[in-house]
């Protein structure tokens, strides 16, 4: 797996999910990286960075109950959940079914003891209620009371999946925040993460002005102008991103 | 109609519906009692268990404004808000349309009065400002400005209807709370009853073990050692469950 | 374009977007007026009244995304937003996309500098977490990281649009609250406002009835009697509306 | 049931589902009478026209094979296939369903054997393969292998329902062609039988003036001028409409 | 993997896929083993039995052309065209994807060199003007123009997928005629076979009968008397099926 | 306009929409060419090329059937039909609504008689039973007998438009066949063609070699052995395509 340079991380959660997507179409036409149809379960939780870990499921089959179970060492789910390093993200393909939730408040409790930094799902949770009083960040598509083995058999961990129309593999970032999730390939993480962060610190600049009235004409999207008006601000001390 | 035990909607309001579609599936084989695409208004106001009294509407036809209106002593809606038990569920077959709203804060203000428990409707709600501002739980698809009668009519009250692709029939027994809602059948409650308070206590002490560090590994599921240490904790003492 | 009475947006601010709806029905058989599947970005921050702009977008091609750039003094958004007057609506038509957000912070920025009301669009906003801490109130189809360009090309402003369902022509009235929002066709706003305003004030009235114990039967939907206890009651002084 | 003039089913017959919706706009203000998504199976087997008999799916339970079956004398489907009128249509609501196939070839044998002049469902068949041998026109959602008991239950006949979005009330007249069908409310058969078989005259003549090369420029949609040369081509004979 | 009877693949070639899915329902409860939303291409040429061959595509990225591609030997469509057994069925996961077609004419072509019983897919296929000249029976979601990699990448073979909500593991039986196609579970193909047949049979005896004017009543479902009845014409000489 | 090369219409007759898909992602990496969901009314009468002249409808409002008539000269149905030079195609923009037919017989003959190439809608058509006996070739969502004033009002003409998710500009070249529509960019025109003509040549000889026997191993997608044994076949008497 590509080595990452050390701080891209770090820089990657300066950055917003809006400045990276951007970010990919403008260094690599990629206009497919974000999930659709997921949002966060709670906007005031929504934020993280890591790596990726895959879980996929399939459809459920009546007489398989058993085989669901993460009771079985083998299950895809348990293996996905005792093996994701911590600090990365767990990313679920569940094909956007709504049959059921993929994870309640007993296996959220472990990722959280094992140090996962977030989830992100194209299919339901389930125990929203507990899950809102837990600390860990999910994207999904919202809630659905039934065990995933009511629609839902976990059938493989570690492979390329889609999620919302996005294709996932392991070890790609995952940057989430209140917009939604973006899947940076893994290859391109130390590039966005730099181009990144510098298109965060022009926009703080921009919108500080223009909230102050300055006219966006000749002066957002960044002009010559915006660019020399911006690092005399830079120069004159670099302000903190501090992401609201 | 099938005589529930005395305690048996006291032991449900103990119970998640998580839990319960859960049981449904381990009791009965059933995968399709919870609706889907439905979600309460408000997270914090979402918790309700009571018997159905059903409402259906087909579309609407563009002359029919008046007896679309709840004036008419046999309009079904009237009928259903004025004829069901304190203590019951509307639940509300709107074929999905999110074309009007089928309640809105007057009709509330009504089903309030007459003590109804809650709404499960797979449609939109109206008025849902002044709604969050009142007591009664409702479970839906959202809101819509115009009145039911822009894209439906009332037709029926007392029928076995569909909500969100489950059966609902009346009397079956209606279960909500943050995750969504879950229809039992009526003649499984007792036994839904009981059993699931069981797995609701025991997935307490699995939690609370859980996010102390216990390994799922040979716990959860539970197993022999689960069940076992989890008797010892309930002979040191049963806990109330009072859900968050 | 028709000239409205003077104080015909003050009253509408008065009124809700469920009694708009029904007006509409009554007065001219509009039952397609209120865009479907669009919510407020936040219930508390909901409300406005405004003569329409209207912006449409159309797929993106993958080679233009420099006509895409508000950079362009033609660039549809970029004329949108700087001709639009104070006090008006943005209506933008993505013809339901929700591939990239069509205002993020920055443009929002200009907006509210500029005076506008709100926005109402059937498709997605980026950068909702600095936009939840903004005044402007938006209705749309939730978030999405990428930009608009992501997948959305602007072509046209100052068109008659559709937007979630409804026709949008430049100048009708657009009122939106926590339920979303309604199109009142200019001509008929003057209308709607009185004999809306005369809606909202009985259903003041039934409502306070009814929490009080009043049945429906008789009552509502108001009835002689209804109305004349209504005249009693405004006589003994009408109740400024002040919508909670 | 409201009695229709002794021809107006046969006159009907001449006229396409085309014309009869635009009729109903015309005379009524009716946009919402032809069921949505809904294709006849065979497109040069797709004529009828009939008196509505109602049949309504509900969700399956898992446990309701029983009453599922066609076996029982009160089962719903049993008792409209037994008891509708020769010449009536079969309309069936299944709420968009294509989860399983409402009528195969058994039920379809019986059907023709009892004279129905069609089906319009908006949900799937099954057996379309030794459907196509048989003589029954049928509207529907395509085809499924399944059993109606797949995934839905009958549970009424007889009541008003809901098809494709449009209202059906029992002895509503059901048309259908190459387009689709469209159900006209029974009050108003004899009125659009009558306009719609002049507009159809009128329709077929300017058809062939146009295919001759006659511009549309003030004479389609007819115009005096029109009018006054159909009326001579009327009179000159009047063409019987067989319609291709 | 499972060995099968010597002769269930050609008893179910005498098995229409709604027999079978009844079978499924009966037997084992199953009511998800049918692809829904997936329709033959040519209903004349839609019938094929074999065991599964699985393919699975995730959403394209946009710098992967090249992996794309099937010239490398690891791709897996190529892996799965050259290694499918003569008379196996290519079940293909493209998530409901219609961004592109995943299989055209030439790889149609060596398909049927290698002796393909046909294809199953809940996604688009492509040059479907030249696949209509050839001999594969092919299920899917209609047409594309583009190619696959317009919007997918082939990820997987041999694995358990979803199609069109229908778990399908390598080995399984594929059955697909005009109603579409479903999914047998290996364990259960020999009494699917066996019994499906009986039913079979059992079915074209009643339907003869119910074309002559039989009724249904006492007689379909299939009662004590319709069993005697079918012994004894069985008995006079067991017709062959000769599927139309 | 841009001009084309004089022989760019008649060269891209002889190439598919598949090979037009494959040349705009290896060209120009434009993945979105193509409407999704659309097929032709008719299989077998499928294919055309030529200019777009687009059309757009927006949601209809109730009072707006007179402006929604031909019968206005500039009405934009009207202008469209009255000003598309002989061999263009009419591209309509319906927001992929099937509430209404956009163009019935009597205006489809007109366009005959006007010499239009053919029509691309993201909605439905309307007498089709007539159409399918009349010569023009239509892609479209099907039929619904409404008018589309039913459910649409024409707006506009000659402007960007969006259809089944591809924009269209005036001018493009639009290309059809079996498997659906493709929109060149007008400035890709000439490139499309050479290219894709060259692509198609080889494809037909690959695909003769591919039924014979040839494994696709090394030979396709077509490496160096592949083309200069392609050169040979063509140097040998490069065949006429007669696209079956």
């Amino acid at each position: 797996m590509i080595e990452l340079a050390a701080d891209t991380l770090d820089t990657l959660r300066q950055v917003s999910t809006a400045t990276i997507t951007a970010q990919l179409i403008k260094i690599a036409g990629m206009r497919s990286r974000s999930p659709r149809g997921i949002a966060p379960l709670d906007r005031k939780r929504a934020r993280f960075v890591g790596p990726a870990v895959t879980l996929r499921y399939a459809p459920m089959r009546e007489d398989l109950d058993g085989r669901a179970s993460t009771v079985h060492p083998d299950n895809p789910t348990r293996q996905a959940i005792e093996t994701a390093p911590p600090g990365s993200v767990l990313v679920i393909d569940m094909g956007g079914s709504i049959g059921g939730g993929a994870i309640g408040d007993i296996l959220a409790a472990r990722l959280i003891f094992r140090g996962i930094a977030g989830i992100v799902a194209d299919g339901a949770m389930r125990d929203v209620g507990p899950l809102a009083e837990m600390t860990m960040p999910i994207h999904c598509r919202g809630s659905a009371p039934p065990p995933s083995s009511g629609a839902l058999l976990a059938v493989g961990t570690g492979e390329a999946i889609g999620c919302g129309g996005a294709l996932v593999e392991p070890g790609d970032i995952v940057c989430a925040d209140e917009d939604g999730a973006v899947i940076i390939p893994r290859h391109l993480a130390d590039k966005v993460a730099i181009d990144g962060l510098e298109q965060e610190l022009i926009e703080v600049f921009i919108k500080a002005r223009v909230l102050a009235g300055e006219p966006i004409d000749g002066f957002y999207p960044a002009t010559a102008r915006t660019k020399a008006e911006y690092q005399a601000w830079i120069t004159a001390g670099r302000p903190a991103i501090v992401r609201p």
